[in-house]
């Protein structure tokens, strides 16, 4: 299917999202929902991990909200907390759900597995462990080389693995983005079934014009065989820009996926 | 110095200056001339091909014209024709010229190497030989395995040289891109300090939406180390992906380059 995108808007540490789950105003949340589906998401991101002490009973609401108009396209169900994506799996109904995430995390990954093996659900794998955030490409490789063989032993399929090589700031460190791409490259060789996702605005934290970086970051990412984004489907260049690399990596035969938003008008201002 | 950019615009394969050349309307040359160096352009091309009949002439005076108000950056002699790329490196004033191209077709490499041996300049090399365009991977490497050697051993510094892969269309086949990439892969591995540069505008050629393909395979290009890009500087959008890239990739420490480009105002509309 080519490129995955998840639409990452419906989360409370927006603001709008925020006072919109305050309110329970579900006609905003729908709408941010039906935006995202009508952009091109495949999957539509739930999150609300700042509700620290309802968070539960905030995210049944979230997916009980968003279901009522996405009827078709299936939900992320993002926290840390396994009791909150447990509750929102259950509730789940558009097909295969998503989970984000799971981590080498000793606790965490023992939490989280049941639910995915459960719900047989898709799963972002952050390639974090007890040790704390990776740095170099290095680091992400160990922690790939623990996590995925522990997925795969518990029959979770490799196509329903999302690895997430977790971006930091290139304004902490210029070699920043190079980390990641030669993580992608080692996964990718070596592990050609398994997707690689990652979130964006991460990579531009602490410089303007952050936009314009997250958007190069995602054809650079994608060059070296990332295929999947949690990113902000409104944004009309960083899609245009995603359906054009595609085509132009060889990924989009007959440039079949690009002329389809061409017609759908997604290229039209 | 980063990614380095060749200004395009000034072509009489261009409807307005065709124009202009025929009126001489020298005012409307050297206006495209400033916009593009204000742009940000290192190199300016000056290509005048179409004028079968008067193109030493017209090179001469497009030369003139544009010397008249660009003083500091240098000019991309561009022709087929060595007689007129002799005649505008011989009027050239601006540090060193860059000559746009030689091949390694045996007439036009005899042709062309004593100029950039005598003018010292920098070079354009075409990955084409006398047998025809280069279709694959393979068959650049081939022509670039032939060509590089020949120029090195002729004393042209590598630095100096800018190996261009000849992009085709994707719309010709949807592998196009990826021989290109795996092209620059493979030359920047094994000749490091050997500049690869392409024009952008073959890549979408039949396709809707080409300015979106156009800038997404320059970011495309850039992942894999192309260096340099024969473009329209006046194409804001492409220009602030490339400068994002570059510090994306680890080839602007500090982001010293993008925090330039963004004080002199190029991610303002």
């Amino acid at each position: 299917m080519g490129i995955m995108i998840v639409g990452e808007l419906i989360n409370t540490s927006r603001k709008a999202i925020k006072e919109a789950v305050e309110i329970r105003d579900a006609a905003y949340i729908q709408k941010v929902a039906l935006e995202q589906e009508q952009a091109g998401a495949h999957y539509i991101d739930v999150n609300c991990g700042t509700r620290v002490n309802d968070e539960e009973e905030t995210m049944a609401w979230l997916v009980n909200t968003v279901q009522e108009v996405i009827t078709n396209t299936p939900l992320c169900i993002d926290s840390p907390n396994h009791k909150a994506i447990k509750v929102g799996l259950e509730l789940h109904k558009n097909g295969q759900p998503m989970v984000n995430s799971i981590t080498a995390e000793k606790e965490r990954f023992a939490n989280v597995l049941p639910l995915i093996k459960e719900y047989k659900t898709k799963v972002v794998a952050l390639l974090m462990s007890d040790a704390g955030m990776p740095d170099t490409a290095e680091d992400r490789i160990k922690v790939a080389e623990d996590l995925l063989p522990r997925l795969l032993d518990n029959g979770i399929p490799a196509d329903d693995i999302y690895l997430d090589p977790l971006i930091k700031p290139i304004s902490t460190g210029h070699m920043a983005g190079q980390e990641v791409l030669q993580t992608i490259s080692y996964i990718k060789e070596k592990y050609p079934e398994v997707h690689m996702i990652c979130g964006l605005s991460n990579v531009s934290y602490g410089l303007p014009n952050r936009k314009y970086l997250n958007r190069a970051f995602t054809i650079n990412t994608m060059s070296f065989g990332m295929d999947s984004y949690i990113l902000n489907p409104l944004d009309k260049e960083s899609m245009r820009l995603i359906f054009s690399s595609q085509a132009l990596l060889g990924r989009d035969p007959h440039c079949k996926g690009f002329l389809k938003a061409h017609r759908k008008g997604l290229f039209e201002d």
